[in-house]
């Protein structure tokens, strides 16, 4: 079984020998004798499923590791599946059917709710988790941010005394880093997703279902509302706000608020036609002066 | 208690609800009746004092956690408090009070001054840490730099000799990678603060109380005088000197020499008001065009 | 011992007092009277050998820390060093003479080839390691890619079902994040070197000899033939090819196909001198309309 959603590839679907192919209504003409189609709006969705029904995730296998340490007063369900040199210190809880991976630090007092995942050697301290968060190996969650006042004598070093709240099934990426909130929370929306190495400064709100791609830096206390998308590198100036499924490319550099529903690019980052009209007027001009 | 200091949030001062906030002289006639002022030219540095306060960091325990690992020949001040899954590796010194997070690797030799604190999971090696240096959880420091020479045959590594010196009062972000000098060492001056997920190549030389936002690179062999500031996702070539008090813009790329005092943005950098006024030319072109 | 490779630094060797320099031929009349010349064509590889000798990497240990974990089911050759808290876990075979650090997790069924190093804190997972690669602290290697399909009940997560492969000779940078293939694998060539900090997005694939700086970005699906370099904090998009021994300047953003041996710079990335030709035409205009 294989499938096309990324036009670029449609030669490859005339040559394919796969037994069957999930493919768009518009490609159906193009699958050959001999492959099967299986015909859907959403191709990608479609793939997702059916790889899903073959290759299941592993099941959740109950039970504590020896070389686990559980602190005393830490709460584990007893459906969750705890790892090798995993830590779940004082006051945490562990919800039911959690998977706690190797050498992973729940920190004192963390709560996770049902079903989450947390990955090989990330930490959580300061933090909530509701249902089904996956958080990917080496992401730093709950530490304190980046936060000082000058002073005569040097920096004097701001207290945090927010939390970190990741809303139901919210996935952040391996080695990714969420600081907890200097006054207020961090909060992550239910159903954001943040790929790797992203930077989430302290009091960042994101809404729902927001997809922040890898390496992309949102400084403090900046919004971005419900949907809002953000390409790789991009990064986020400090007390913005991002409205609703705005659309930052990759490597912008977003320094003013960003109206809902608008697609920035470039750095600074500006409306889309306008960045490229002037990638094409200065290579005009470039060019005619080199003449 | 609050504060008000981001000017941004100024029409907020005047429907708060809170019992006291601290503020700059010229809101003192802003805040509203039922509102106590505190009075200071440093609302920010103020609301540091008064958090700090209330909410004190948690007292360092002394005690190694049974499940740590004391390396023979490592010295461990008994002040010290050293976490579950800790790893004090053989040669290494721990100082007076300091703390030493769940999953840290203090390898071989690495020297800490007093009250340092190591975050979970950081690893520290060929390393030597002055007093109340604070490493965030996930933090690589000591580890080879990014060095080889192209033969015939491949590349061919070249063996680092030196070492990381972070001095007094510097803090290292959560997964923020230091490397080792190749032939010197790579320094970090008193005060420094690094935020997440900065890369600092081997011999780099960063003077006092730096300051480096997240996701910075700077690139082998650089200088950077003291009090040099560096804007998030800012890149800094090899072998460059940043001059004293230089203020970097976020996302910049500097490729030559910045003279003390000097305010770059852009990639290639620029000085601030010739970069803003090509971006304003290039507008003003583009729309032109367009008409 | 010294040597002088960077021209920059050529006024400092007529004031050296080292006993021996390498140098190349047409910096031999510049060696000071006193100090002995090593002469060579490549003086870095020359510095990199000579180093070796002098410092040579510290031998593997063979045995097991006895607080490793080592699952029923793994092979660990007995000529291989693992270090404190590490873990192997079942299935997974461990290769002649590999170090493993403390902390590291070398996951089911991962394969290690001879004389590999893992270190501290690494993590691999459906990953297959030839021989003598080395992952530095902090890796993750083989982890789930970014990928889910919008639908009308929020994103589907897309199963990965491809590895990871490290050919011979390869190096990953400390914190760097590799995603295992989603369908196929994610390959990097043998002989490649990946700095810190990088993110190597599903079914990536490297060819041999690459080169990849800090912190740079490559997206799911995107291809770089041999000897290809890419610059710090530059971006491939998804679905590239960048042709044998292109060169991408850092900070670079590549939105379309890279012929072979072409040099790009500039976001979105252009051909260098042309990149150069606009950066100084709009500093004409822009000062023409500030006169």
């Amino acid at each position: 079984v294989s499938f096309l959603d990324n036009r670029r590839y449609a030669p490859a679907l005339e040559r394919t020998s796969a037994g069957a192919v999930i493919v768009h209504p518009d490609m159906l003409v193009r699958v050959p004798a001999g492959t099967v189609p299986i015909v859907t709006a959403e191709p990608y969705a479609g793939w997702a499923r059916v790889a899903a029904l073959f290759h299941p995730a592993p099941p959740v296998r109950p039970g504590v590791h020896p070389s686990a340490v559980i602190a005393e007063g830490a709460r584990v369900d007893p459906s969750a599946e705890v790892g090798p040199f995993a830590l779940v210190e004082a006051g945490a809880e562990v919800g039911a059917c959690c998977r706690i991976g190797p050498f992973a630090a729940v920190g004192p007092g963390v709560v996770l709710g049902r079903e989450c995942r947390i990955g090989a050697h990330a930490s959580l301290s300061h933090a909530v988790l509701g249902a089904r968060v996956y958080v990917y190996p080496g992401a730093r969650v709950g530490q304190e941010g980046f936060s000082f006042a000058p002073t005569g004598a040097g920096f004097l070093t701001v207290p945090h005394l927010g939390r970190v709240v990741l809303e139901d099934d919210v996935e952040v990426g391996a080695n990714t880093t969420i600081d907890r909130g200097s006054t207020g929370d961090t909060v992550v929306g239910a159903g954001s997703r943040l790929d790797n190495l992203v930077q989430i400064g302290h009091n960042v709100r994101l809404g729902r279902c927001c997809v922040v791609v890898a390496q992309v830096g949102i400084a403090g206390s900046a919004v971005l509302e419900d949907f809002a998308q953000v390409g790789g590198q991009a990064a986020i100036a400090g007390h913005l706000r991002v409205g609703k499924a705005a659309r930052i490319g990759a490597q912008a550099g977003v320094m003013s608020d960003v109206p809902p529903g608008t697609a920035l690019v470039g750095s600074p980052a500006q409306p889309r036609l306008e960045f490229f009209r002037q990638v094409a007027a200065l290579k005009r001009i470039a060019r005619r002066r080199a003449e």
